[in-house]
């Protein structure tokens, strides 16, 4: 389940890197017209040129769900993704009397078809434009750090407000390059989108949480999706009088998939890596990050299933919340392994020292001044380090329902500011998703563990030096410091607010800053006391970050004078925008000894099977496995029906449900997983262990058509079934 | 660890099978002539007359152990054999100071050469001659079956009697399929076998219980030992005075080993199998036996690490019993994953099936009877299944220092009479034995745990149901059935016995049958009275084993006579009697998309090493490897020095040690494991799975040279060390 995207409390992604081999890179489409030669070599059939337009095929068939991604494959807007990525509506259709996650679903007719989690929106990217000029004439050189940050933040707000000429529209200004170059991206928002089909979770769930970031896998991680419009054609939220979007691109299939071997390539939204942070940046993760977190969510982790144990009800209520805890534990420890079997710091000191020496060997008074900044932004990330003990105790001391609190308070003094003047995040554009998630926010906590964890996170906080804690928090703790004095507060706390309810909530959504001020709700009240500190920090974060855009980008200059010096191709960060990666279907050897084949086959399941969740294969399946009734969607090469693949692309979380396409731009497979080697490669990219796992249109083909007669889709989506 | 012989609980070997593969089968070597044509098809260079000769070579080199197989590699008496199999003369000359184990040992003189274990013999087959004549003579056709049994156990002990012309030989009558026929074996007794050279553990046993029957692996798992004899030739006990023994053959080393495809054969003493066990003696494994083990294996450990963690003195002592018992636990884990996945029940009820349509279809008078005779085998087997618990419970119940006393208490009586007439196994020739393993059990065994372990056997053993139990326990135990009154029952017993301290075994070692039965030896007592009992149920299991000895070798002549029928070669159930074996250096696929390469490297030593035992190879190794100073060891094809290797010879417990030869019958390596997948093969051989594990020439070459600069022991070999 790797590719949703993970937490991004560790990183805002500010890097960039160079290749180290022809499969490394999440590339922008307009890169890829340079690399038309590594691509044609490589065996792409289609002009590289076709890929940089987004409005034309293939690239106009894919789109975000803003944590996965997904692709049209008919014109009636049947959008395919992963498992996982639909899980979320699957689980808000299921009762106690139907469970769709373990049954799965199928409409057989659009009437059929179940309203999305009010959440789940589609977005189109309709363009892409540079605007790295208009950010940069808002800077003036001799602005202070704060006032730099100020001056972005308006600048991005305007071209942002400009951009979103109706509804339909979401723009954004995305960061590329640490802040070297800005781009504003304008994407069609659509936000009635309907489950059509999954197959039961013995399918696309197959093998787990065991098999999660493993190889072999034998998981049907598919599902469908469908886009649906007002009558007129504008996005619209769920109304039974929408009609199916029509979009102007949807992928081919090509039911006879890849070999070993072939040319892969995959269009989608990886969300974030950090390829080129410092070697100190790396070293912090390595020795306190990750160790940390690997404490605070295994606690967590703790309280909840206590909880759930005493009240089965809880643990309904927090099972996706377990699910990606245990998702985010596996990650950092395949982090820590991974970044320490690499010794990742080592190899970014060496090409932090490779690049220092390549400008000291070219002596300019501009590379004197980048060596220069280099040296600042050292200083910069070392100043930072002092605050993250108080930063992520605080975090955990005032988040939950009191974080939802705090950020009421704020919306509602936001809302006194003309638009432009509100925080990202708090403007006009964003209060129908705050509204959404306070609604969905019952489904998934609950009051008594939340105060559990708010204990947990105070009992942290009580632990930091005197000149790193917050007057508004420890005047309310009033010397509390102990397990039994800080529960008791906090037993107050929630016996005296109606935060705990969803009706208590949307009450203080709608309220305004006046009936705030005087509300004497007991969070709300602790919310307000807490605020001017909280903004105060904030200040604080947002010089240091307006330190961040004069440095970082220096340093990124500096690279990418060097590595364009050394003729390398080069790529940014992820940033959950639209990338494009290519490579070859491979297997590899994760150890001495040991060779991992690119493809998985049917009779893999069998050897799997133990009928006991997650290896219990529905019993149809396994005896057409059995029979080995593959309806002519075998292999003749892999000599059975292949199930899961594995290719060299780069991608990371955020590009779960990606479309895997061939030469020809024809869909494939899914991307859904990277392999335990991959984990790390967020860091560091590591072309002999490096692999992204995929499930093969074979193996969905045959389970849509054999198992679950999905057959209308096949239709629909212009496969005809086999016989 | 495996391939050391496992506790035989389970199995007499009784079976025969034919060969599924060419590269199933241990062969007897005068077998091998019929086999010509495939030795010569897979590769062997050699005459396979050649390997009949048991005083030719190669076969004159190889020697067995007792539990192992060790091979000459000088004519001085060295022997070369596995780590695992030295390793109690290792243990036996360590002391809290000097800890050879750890430390590893090389003596560059002879004089400096360490006594072994005195229980360590080295026995080299001399002569092997077909006996089923003798036996068969003294059988009568209208014997019960007690007399049956006594009759053959007379003859056996007669022809033992006439072949044992010196203290300087050892005979034994070894039944083969199932007492179709008989061998009388005459081997050379060698008592002087000193410990020469052994890597440290952390190469010799590198990756431990973790990695035992695991591939890939890479472990440096050989020693030397030197047999000594007397300076006129004859076998002596260890003497100063001794001198190297100078075998007629000695192996010569290929210092360049193979490669993958390469023909490989073993010669060793394999311990037993069970391939041709009926279908309802597999289902009991699966059923009872395995799954009993497992908990009565598991519960007893429970009580020794209990012990252990209170007094480090404790683990010390049971530290061999420890490891024999998690080598058992894990055997038995993978014997029961291994026979249901095969769904071996299934498999040996079709071809019993199959067996009788053909009997049915050639329907002689002989057929018919040899049918009805299958019929009352599977009686008898039903039979005896009536009595497994009360068998298990009261060895349980009788076993350790109890045991041992009723050992003595026999031995007592057995030697009031006539040699020829004594149980085998207490006659003369088998007293200095008893004696040595007396004198050897205060290093092994706790008085304090043996307490525990008695308490634990008496609380199944009250568990019976009343016409199970023996009256002499029931008497002593005087209605004692909860844990409080028995663990006060077996402390008087144990504050009542001299037989706690070896001085005291060994004084009712020297006593008479008089002294015995005046003896108020609590310990010695209690034996006393249950001997009646004992030898009554002894009595039921001769008969039980008479009738065995009728049907046994009934089944297996129906099951010859198909087979030759059918043209398909044969051979015996392993017996711990020399075997050939004989196949290809080649890999396996484990499961879907994963393949195992037959040859690990140096370089996976350094991924597998985590500084910890059992992954801390020694530093200078690291840093060699680091280095890749192979000084010429390395193989090219390979692209490194290679560790170990796996082939798909046919080996079992007590293969381990064995020589792995090349096609011209030199040494290129020592089986000393099989895979996870092999366990089970003792029952049923999976061609495609049963992978045998071997330590490479060139690897115990390059730790001899590079590492442990053992180069008088290279010059001895006639390998000169590279350069």
């Amino acid at each position: 389940m790797r590719r949703l995207l993970i937490a991004a409390a560790l990183t805002a992604s500010l890097g960039m890197t160079q290749a180290a081999h022809a499969d490394e890179g999440m590339w922008q489409p307009a890169q890829l017209p340079k690399l038309a030669k590594t691509l044609r070599a490589e065996g792409l059939k289609l002009d590289p040129k076709t890929l940089t337009d987004l409005t034309a095929y293939p690239m106009g068939a894919v789109v975000s769900l803003g944590f996965c991604t997904g692709s049209f494959v008919s014109p009636q807007g049947l959008i395919v993704t992963n498992h996982h990525c639909g899980y979320g509506t699957l689980q808000y259709n299921s009762t106690d009397k139907k469970n769709l996650i373990k049954d799965g679903f199928l409409a057989k007719t659009k009437a059929a078809e179940l309203p999305g989690d009010p959440n789940l929106h589609i977005y189109v990217t309709e363009s892409i434009r540079d605007v790295t000029g208009d950010i940069k004439a808002a800077i003036k050189p001799d602005m202070s750090p704060l006032d730099r940050f100020n001056a972005i933040d308006t600048a991005e707000k305007t071209l942002v407000k400009q951009c979103e000429t109706s509804e339909d529209f979401r723009c954004d200004v995305y960061s590329f390059y640490g802040g070297y170059s800005y781009q504003l991206i304008k994407q069609r928002e659509i936000k009635d989108v309907r489950m059509v089909y999954a197959p039961p979770e013995s399918i696309g769930k197959y093998g787990g949480d065991v098999d999660n970031w493993m190889w072999p896998r034998h998981t049907g991680d598919f599902s469908y999706l469908r886009a649906y419009v007002a009558p007129d054609g504008h996005s619209a939220a769920y109304s039974k009088d929408n009609v199916p979007y029509q979009p102007k691109h949807w992928l081919k299939v090509n039911p006879k998939g890849l070999e070993a071997g072939d040319f892969a390539m995959v269009v989608g939204y990886p969300g974030s890596t950090n390829r080129y942070r410092l070697a100190e940046e790396v070293s912090d993760a390595v020795n306190w990050r990750y160790p940390t977190l690997l404490k605070v969510y295994g606690d967590l982790l703790g309280i909840i299933e206590k909880a759930g144990k005493a009240d089965p009800k809880v643990a309904v209520t927090y099972a996706s919340t377990v699910a990606s805890i245990n998702n985010g534990l596996k990650n950092f420890e395949g982090q820590l392994a991974g970044l320490n079997k690499a010794d990742a710091v080592a190899a970014k000191r060496e090409r932090e020292a490779k690049l220092e020496q390549w400008l000291a060997a070219h002596p300019s008074a501009e590379n004197r001044a980048l060596s220069a900044d280099i040296g600042k932004l050292r200083e910069l990330i070392a100043q930072q380090r002092a605050d993250r003990e108080r930063d992520l105790d605080t975090n955990l001391a005032t988040r939950g329902l009191l974080g939802t609190a705090i950020r009421l308070v704020r919306l509602a003094d936001e809302r006194t500011k003309p638009d432009l003047e509100r925080d990202q995040g708090m403007q006009k554009r964003d209060e129908p998703r705050i509204k959404g998630s306070l609604e969905q926010l019952a489904r998934r906590m609950d009051p008594g563990v939340d105060q559990q964890m708010l204990v947990y996170g105070l009992m942290r906080y009580v632990k930091l030096p005197a000149d790193q804690r917050m007057h508004g928090l420890d005047a309310w703790l009033d010397g509390a410091s102990d397990q039994a004095a800080i529960e008791k507060k906090v037993a107050a706390l929630y016996a005296g607010t109606s935060m705990t309810t969803t009706e208590g909530r949307l009450k203080w959504f709608n309220a305004d800053s006046k009936q705030i001020a005087a509300s004497d709700d007991r969070m709300i009240e602790l919310a307000r006391a807490l605020m001017p500190q909280i903004k105060q920090r904030e200040q604080q974060d947002k010089a240091i970050t307006g330190q961040f855009q004069t440095l970082r980008p220096r340093y990124m200059e500096a690279m990418l004078a060097w590595n364009r010096a050394e003729g390398r191709p080069i790529y940014p960060d992820a940033n959950s925008s639209l990338r494009v990666t290519f490579g070859t279907v491979r297997g590899y050897s994760p150890k001495d000894a040991v060779e991992y084949l690119p493809f998985t086959t049917a009779e893999g399941i069998l050897e799997k099977d133990t009928g006991k969740e997650p290896f219990d294969a529905p019993k149809p399946e396994l005896e057409a496995i059995r029979a080995k009734a593959y309806d002519g969607y075998a292999s003749k090469r892999i000599g059975s029906l292949p199930v899961d693949f594995l290719t060299d692309v780069d991608t990371t979380g955020g590009n779960s449900g990606s479309p895997t396409l061939d030469a020809h731009g024809q869909l494939v497979g899914l991307l859904f997983d990277g392999n335990w080697e991959s984990v790390s490669s967020d860091w560091l990219f590591n072309p002999k262990l490096t692999r992204s796992i995929h499930v093969d249109v074979r193996y969905m083909l045959w389970v849509m058509h054999h198992l679950d007669h999905a057959d209308n889709l096949l239709e629909e989506m212009g496969v005809p079934a086999k016989k």
